[in-house]
């Protein structure tokens, strides 16, 4: 089969097409052919050798999610039909013609949603959905701030915490990207220059903030948490360290906490995937939540769309397709 | 009455004994004689003038726990006879003669402990109890770090801990302290000099982490966290800026959250005292827990105590009393 290849740690001019094995199925496992595969931040990472992909990954193919149709199922009872659309989060080896994923991992594609679109689906949707409801533990009526609204993951942030019934502030540096988040409901749109400083009326006021920025917006977080707020450090675009003052984490009693997906065991893999699929997924169908899509790249020019990524021109997801192109 | 009161903010010697109002109960509160007060590192602070009372609060009386009798109930049906022996933690006010409390937040005391142990037990062990339940959720088979294990707090994080079936490691920077924390279940001493660094066989190893200490220990504190794990921070005499890693944060999924008991709503307090009375109460008659009562000095020396505790020569609880001396 065909992958996208890191041919050594460099540019996005590492990635190439490469003719490597096609993977085989366990007992437990679906073998997919991949119709389109996400791009995310973590793969820049991985192309330029920071971020190594855990063992039993493959360690050359970056992709973190997918989206095809089964070609083979590992045992008659597991669930799935030869043929039936899926999507899913895998520790590494998305951007190829096939991947395996345990069943238990596997998610249906909602009707309404194509499979250029599922293939930003899981990544942006799954950790939104685990930030807010199991890190963060949302409620109704609370105020959620989310940094990077316009990204992937910032806009299934702000679909979700509207769909639980909250009031969402956002950030951004870049204007159109703020006007095109209000237009899916963004209540409060912040220009965001420099580091986070929050405006004066959104002092102590997010119950939660959903942060993929990191380093250089923790101040500026610890500033508009609310009393007793959640904030859930879900990517580090801004750095990985930071100063914190812990006076202000104990005299708001803010809780701070770290999230990833890829390091987690497969069984909570699982349980966060059934999770999902019997609470988000519905929505896309309902019309509630929508996959935001920027641009679809054919496979082959992978190295554009890692480019385009890095320039950080897109709004929502940016995918790559077999079949496009 | 007679109370302790800051003359001007600074050292030990501006405590003196002054003549002032008794205060008057409210119809759900009850009006205590106070046997003895504890001394707090949050009282030294106050005298320095670095940690105002909250408003409602007297701003010149230190003091955040008590134990006495009841001297006056405010409504026949709060439950309370007069006479009874009664404990609680006050917002401040708790170095006199006679504080008020609302009924709600009293708590009994138990028959086995004296009135001076009593009073070293509301802040140590309700605020230890709501660090490892409510804050960290500790599970039994856990694994549990307590830094300034000596202190009052670390003392009962460490009993509360044990009866919750965790194993715990302490940290102090006095071998005698150590020692004395081993003969009350401690299974691992360390002992620490300047910032924190954990054995190697301990990195990667606390579920949870109960820390008084703060600032310098925090990057520590996230080496010695498991995955998943809960790093409570609850004081911060070892400073409140540091720096953090927050892709250690993220790679292990840690949790920090800060606690104070101080700035909670009287709703909030009411709750965790009754959580308090029904859990943990009945383990001092048990024999599962015990104050740990390092010195008692008379009101009238209360800046002595202050430079005692300044000079971090106690094991477990400093208390004032009006009785003895």
């Amino acid at each position: 089969m065909r992958a996208i290849t890191i041919s050594a740690p460099g540019g996005p001019e590492a990635l190439t097409v490469t003719e490597v094995p096609r993977p085989a199925p366990g007992s437990d496992q679906l073998l997919v052919r991949v119709h389109a595969c996400g791009v995310n931040r973590a793969d820049l990472l991985q192309r330029m050798g920071r971020y190594p992909a855990p063992p039993g990954a493959p360690q050359n193919i970056p992709g973190l999610e997918f989206a095809g149709a089964v070609e083979v199922v590992g045992r008659p009872d597991l669930g799935w039909e030869v043929g039936e659309r899926v999507m899913g989060i895998v520790a590494g080896g998305g951007y190829a013609e096939f991947v395996v994923i345990p069943a238990a991992q596997a998610l249906r594609v909602p009707e309404r949603v194509s499979l250029e679109e599922a293939a930003a689906v899981p990544e942006a949707f799954v950790t939104a959905h685990d930030a807010l409801v199991h890190r963060a533990s949302l409620r109704a009526g609370e105020r959620v701030l989310v940094h990077a609204v316009g990204s992937g993951v910032g806009l299934a942030l702000l679909q979700l915490a509207k769909v639980a019934g909250a009031t969402v502030a956002g950030s951004s540096r870049t204007t159109q990207k703020l006007e095109r988040a209000e237009a899916l409901g963004l209540d409060r749109a912040i220009l965001v220059e420099g580091p986070f400083t929050p405006p004066d009326d959104l002092c102590d006021w997010a119950d939660v903030i959903g942060d993929l920025v990191g380093g250089r917006y923790l101040p500026g977080n610890l500033m508009a948490a609310a009393p007793r707020g959640r904030i859930v450090v879900i990517g580090l675009t801004g750095g990985r360290t930071s100063e914190i003052d812990l006076g202000r984490l104990l005299v708001k009693r803010v809780t701070l906490v770290g999230t990833v997906l890829r390091t987690r065991s497969s069984e909570e893999k699982s349980a966060l995937a059934q999770s999902f699929a019997a609470t988000v997924l519905p929505l896309f169908d309902q019309r509630k939540v929508s996959p935001v899509l920027d641009r679809v790249f054919p496979a082959s020019a992978a190295s554009e769309a890692h480019r385009y990524m890095e320039e950080n021109r897109n709004f929502g997801a940016i995918v790559l397709s077999w079949q496009a192109g």
